[in-house]
């Protein structure tokens, strides 16, 4: 890394982002009832403005917010959303620079994704127009969504502010990301699709989440990179601390085919790919569920480092299966301490079976106040990093035979909270069956305490490995 | 396999199971409010009467069928669940041998399970006391649940009866299968809990269901067999043609460990069962998870070739990573023929994409009856052996834009059945994200018209391999 200098950090700034006030939606098309306006409208926090050629009335939108041209618009605009016919985006630019804009989404495409020279030179054109003052997500890129003010591209994003940011040029997969958040209990900071990259592109993305205070956790769908942004990038890598996750895609043959004819991505090496996110300590991940995954583990109880796991299941059979696959992958499930033993058998009647990890709890589930007793007791064994708790799906469809169902949930409750309290993972594995609504309820609340729950053990069991990994790369740099 | 002989076929014969017509539980207890009388109540076919010293009335269990003593009553018994104090049971069981009971479920531990000598000799006695008249699962299992004549060990089991056997020593795998059955869409012929497997074993079990004429598919979770009974074992695999899948428990160090306490049972060196596996053409599987989800698969489309997969992807970025996790296990996804191309083509506006595989439809998924000629196309293609389509989890959690949704998801009902009209697998992928309830009846349906549904592609795409070998080595067995 000796010959990356400063001079190498070519990227552009966003972070005015933070500060956006005021936005304009240009080209509002009654058809599909002003679906990009509406979609700006519902939840953002300062003025909005629709703007079209003819400055019709729109149903519930207020008639003083609508402007023939977003130069007539009598405040600044920081932001913009363009979806009009290709043709028009260039005279709309030069309106944007005129006005002041500083950032644009082009939603249009038939830019260079059309693979057509016209295509191409009409994408130069447009970065010229914007002459440097306006920045641009696109073409043919989804844009912002950014929660903290209510910038989205779609209905139904969630609003909750949060701290995970995301970089895609797919904005179908920043979509099924987005929703995805809402079931699995994570928030995002802020999410970019940036298209065709015609301007920002992928680097100045990540630099600006790597610097962005808002943004803790950072996850990125790559098909490539721009030719000769690769020092830029390594430039930018160098004094990261942030956990970077990647869902590198057209890893395979066909895959890099694919991946070409979507955004024109030149998915590179898959070897050198590999070293790169190595050498840069990026957390390198599998498929879309975990990428998610990753962030949600990170979301709830930071960059832990963890060798060994403690297991506590309802079924001995599953408990038995879980040891398996946690040691297949390189983990301990370390047996506990005699004194551990001695302390968990005043405790539990354990008939048949001995008090030691894998932990057994059978039909004692219900005992609630006993296993919050015993859960402390395992989390504050120095040998054990963390524990996975499985609990039979069925045990939550069932109403469940106890007196005190509102006392119970609550001791579950503060026992699944028990990880944040010894610092350390705790996980729950319940299967994903159809559950009453009040068990709903009850696991939302789990989740909003930022205990993550899993359907399949499969699902986040390979990330442990990866997330401790980044840890103590980490560690090494800081103390170098 | 020369050395096998078919005296070595040494199984004990439980085919009158599938004639089992009146059922007695011995024990019913008060405190429980007669629980495992009232599970096997609610759903038996036959006669059920209730077996208890005192003879005390039940509330809303028939009077005339209460009993102080089995011998007591007026008609034939083939099977009886016991689940009473361990010093009672050997008692009771003279009494099952005077009455001709042909099996019973002991439910009652604190036999070999409790890993004391006096239990070692207690489940001893208690097999001399059955003479070879009266067949036993357990001590220690939940024994018999068989859909068809309706006899459960548990609340809310499924009444539909299947082609998918199981056998476990553990009641907890049992009940997790069982119940998270009906949230998939597969069903069980007959699932087996023998506890300590004091008669009854998984031999014995595994060749009845391999001889089972209501058996397609079975499931075995195993964690270790008696010793001596290899060859048997051997010699009933020997002409079977069943798939038969196997989630070994105690494949690790802690895991054996796990399973000894929790079972008794001598998992073996690991790397034996995998070849023995091999050698009989088990398929081996990792987790509870994919020991469903292979039954799934097969339960949809038989024991599958499948070497190629097409990809329909309503996301791009999505489509890319499919091929990217396809290729890495060693599948194909060729690129379609140009004559297939360019029939795509005719059907489909591909904006800056390919009409090759994996195919994108972006937003395009509205217009269904196009979607369905196309995956109709692609599945027509000699190359292709199956097709997964991705559809983003947030497709179906919004009120689709479109003006006849009746029409709309009959047609795509039509779609997905498609798989079902070539004969080769078609999976759909899509987020399990809270739906609405109307979608939810769609999925159900879909479901229960064979067609499989995943919420993430790591959760099937490995099994595709497994199936498939299996089939190979099997047209390989039958050509010899």
């Amino acid at each position: 890394m000796g010959n990356i200098e400063n001079k190498d950090i070519d990227v552009k700034d966003v972070s005015f982002i933070n500060n956006i006030r005021s936005i304009a939606v240009i080209g509002a098309s009654k058809k599909r009832d002003y679906f990009f306006l509406r979609n700006h409208q519902y939840m953002f926090k300062g003025n909005i403005y629709a703007v079209h050629p003819n400055a019709e009335e729109i149903p519930n939108f207020p008639k003083e917010n609508i402007y023939a041209s977003i130069l007539d618009i009598p405040e600044a605009i920081e932001f913009a959303f363009i979806a009009i016919p290709a043709k028009k985006v260039l005279e709309v630019m030069d309106e944007c620079v005129e006005k002041g804009v500083k950032l644009v989404t082009v939603f249009t495409s038939e830019f260079s994704d059309a693979g057509t020279e016209k295509g191409v030179e009409l994408e130069k054109e447009l970065l010229r127009r914007a002459k440097n003052k306006v920045r641009i997500l696109g073409p043919n890129g989804l844009g912002l969504f950014y929660p903290k003010i209510g910038v989205a591209w779609r209905p139904g994003f969630p609003s909750i502010r949060g701290n995970i940011g995301f970089i895609a040029q797919s904005g179908g997969i920043c979509n099924i990301a987005i929703y995805s958040s809402i079931e699995l209990g994570i928030n995002f900071s802020k999410v970019f699709s940036f298209g065709n990259g015609a301007d920002l592109d992928f680097v100045d993305l990540l630099s600006f989440l790597i610097e962005d205070p808002e943004t803790e956790i950072i996850l990125c769908y790559l098909e490539g990179i721009k030719e000769g942004r690769i020092n830029t990038l390594k430039a930018i890598l160098r004094n990261n601390t942030k956990p970077i996750i990647v869902l590198k895609g057209g890893k395979s043959e066909r895959g890099a085919v694919a991946a070409k004819t979507h955004t024109a991505s030149i998915s590179g090496d898959n070897k050198i790919w590999k070293n790169f996110f190595l050498q840069y300590n990026i957390i390198e991940v599998d498929s879309l569920e975990q990428l998610l995954h990753a962030a949600r583990l990170i979301d709830c109880y930071g960059v832990f480092k963890l060798r060994s796991l403690a297991i506590i299941s309802i079924s001995g059979g599953y408990g038995v299966v879980l040891a398996d696959l946690i040691e297949t992958l390189g983990l301990e499930v370390p047996p506990f301490s005699p004194e551990m033993q001695s302390e968990i058998s005043k405790k539990f009647f354990m008939a048949g079976t001995s008090p030691n990890n894998p932990l057994d709890f059978a039909a004692q589930f219900f005992a609630i106040d006993i296993v919050k007793e015993v859960i402390d007791l395992v989390l504050s064994d120095n040998i054990i990093d963390g524990l996975v708790i499985d609990l039979p799906g069925f045990y939550l469809t069932l109403p469940p035979r106890i007196k005190d169902p509102e006392g119970f949930f609550n001791i579950f409750f503060d026992s699944l909270a028990l990880g944040h309290k010894h610092n350390k993972p705790l996980i729950l594995v319940t299967q994903h069956l159809t559950r009453p609504k009040p068990i709903n309820e009850f696991l939302t609340k789990v989740k909003e305490n930022k205990v993550p729950i899993f359907g399949d053990p499969q699902e986040f069991l390979p990330l442990l490995s990866k997330i401790s990994h980044f840890n103590e790369k980490l560690d090494k740099k800081k103390s170098k």
